[in-house]
């Protein structure tokens, strides 16, 4: 079965390209990234650089340059701001990293196996405060207030995801609240910065706010099947992690619904469960493609590319245009 | 042995009846503390409202207060001001109360244990984000940029300590330098932004910066004191932690310094060690008594106490001004 059947509208040669015609771009991040984090204390900066310069994808920088680019803004202080939500997605992953006694992690070895549970948490908050800080530098207040929203509702979905742990629910609803919360405000709040720091009028930033917001929903999505799918070399992670830490994603929400009964016994309790052997592992992915679990969450991710595509009508036919929808097909298309 | 020799020129007939004079100003903050944090999420209110109504002093929203009045300005929303400094104190509670593997923990069943690291790590993030989000509602960009720049401080400080655990350095610069970032930082801006808000000028926010910050010195010298001589039942938390946990304090630094090798020897012993039986911590409380390090400790927390009042003379004689000289000598009196 193929599991990425459409390539859609979006279609181009390679995804390598679209990466490609952002080059320049991404080189100007990664100096600004290395300008605003550091502390005077090494080993601050030790957990910060590790954390931040782990091979990131960056997207989220790039899309609050592509938003103030689209409105006709791009100077330095664009990417400046630009390190804000980078800053903000690299302390969330120190805190996603601590952990309570033995549950399992995944891939390179998480920060607080090296520095421990305390100094994770610490150098998450001082990587918090610097986004915060670097946020309310621009003399706009909508900014800073944007940016402090945006932590509460990934912490809320942070939250909601820990519970639905101890208290599974396997509705779409509570799924979708999840990701909105924990993924897709950043990326939101990504695009709605580079807005309103180019001056956007209020259908603007709200256009472009609405494009982070699908773009992140489908980006999650995305990740969701690629946890069950992907090449593990290619995604630098071990597959199969949401099933061990007991996260019920989309694919899973459909199995739920359409598995039998012994199924659905089976699955609560590899859920429940740690360790999950090879075997049983290829036995639920063979479960999410026969439900057409995978199926439905990559139809769910396509039309929200294209709703997150559709609203960028409203903006002038240039060049930063093509390049959201390319990016949009890019989190589509991705394979890791 | 007196620990506390001197009453000095804010001798008053007792502590409480400061505290009384304050007590409308108590009854608005719990208002006002009730009134912004809230979750849609009831567990993230749980443990916030563990966090929030645990029998704290609320000295730094009295701060926030007192310094707005003594600029002239006292409505509504200088309570709702008063409410960021709090929700920050709250938040660092919760992320210090995060554990590596076996550390001891004080008093009150600590938040981790009730609901695990990683909640207790998430409605801390949670705190700060409504703190910083608060504080972005008074259209000053300054306060939000104050806010974020003490959050900084607060986990640098955090992590200054936590080093100390491992390579632990005796003098007192160093320990001026944690007790600054982690505690005198706080209470200093919830100073600064009471004069911010009331539009005090740049002398004026000075004064009350210095103000904080002495004060707040002062405050963590006195809880380093308190830390070996409280009556526990009144502290309300075990004594002797500070040194269970391997934090060196004033105290400490003085008694190191003043000690025979053999006592050196036996401290570092202590100080590296878990469990510390009655009979030890006796013998280390003689120790800095002997030594001088109680009553060195404070005579300096006494001179910053002076410091701290000095520096309000810049302002005209009204009521705000005594009382802000009270709660200076409360800070210094206070015995839990």
């Amino acid at each position: 079965m193929e599991v990425f059947p459409e390539k859609g509208s979006y279609h181009r040669s390679n995804l390598k390209g679209i990466l490609d015609s952002f080059r320049p771009d991404f080189e100007k991040i990664e100096r600004v990234l290395n300008r605003h984090f550091a502390s005077h204390i090494p080993f601050i900066n030790e957990i910060s650089q590790y954390i931040l310069f782990a091979g990131g994808k960056r997207l989220r920088p790039l899309l609050t340059v592509c938003a103030a680019r689209l409105l006709g803004r791009d100077d330095e202080d664009v990417f400046n701001l630009s390190a804000v939500p980078e800053y903000l997605h690299a302390a969330s992953l120190l805190h996603d990293d601590v952990v309570d006694g033995g549950v399992m992690r995944r891939g390179r070895s998480p920060a607080y196996k090296i520095w421990g549970n305390k100094a994770t948490v610490l150098v998450g908050d001082f990587l918090y405060a610097k986004a915060l800080n670097l946020a309310s530098r621009f003399d706009d207040i909508r900014i800073a207030k944007a940016i402090a929203d945006t932590v509460a509702l990934m912490s809320e979905g942070e939250i909601l995801q820990l519970l639905q742990v101890e208290t599974p629910s396997f509705d779409e609803k509570t799924y979708l609240e999840i990701i909105n919360k924990k993924t897709a405000s950043l990326i939101s709040v990504s695009c709605k910065i580079g807005a309103l720091f180019a001056g956007a009028g209020k259908s603007e930033v709200q256009a472009l706010s609405d494009y982070g917001l699908y773009l992140g929903q489908a980006f999650q999505m995305i990740d969701d099947i690629l946890d069950y799918t992907a090449d593990t070399s290619e995604l630098g992670k071990a597959i199969g992690t949401d099933l061990a830490e007991g996260k019920i994603t989309l694919p899973l929400v459909v199995a739920i619904e359409k598995a039998s009964s012994r199924e659905k016994v089976m699955l609560s309790k590899l859920l429940r469960g740690g360790n999950i052997s090879e075997k049983k592992l290829v036995w639920v992915k063979d479960l999410l493609v026969d439900t057409g679990g995978l199926d439905y969450t990559h139809r769910r991710a396509k039309a929200l590319i294209d709703m997150a595509c559709k609203g960028l009508e409203i903006f002038a036919p240039v060049e930063t245009k093509d390049l959201l929808h390319d990016l949009a097909w890019f989190v589509l298309e991705r394979r890791k």
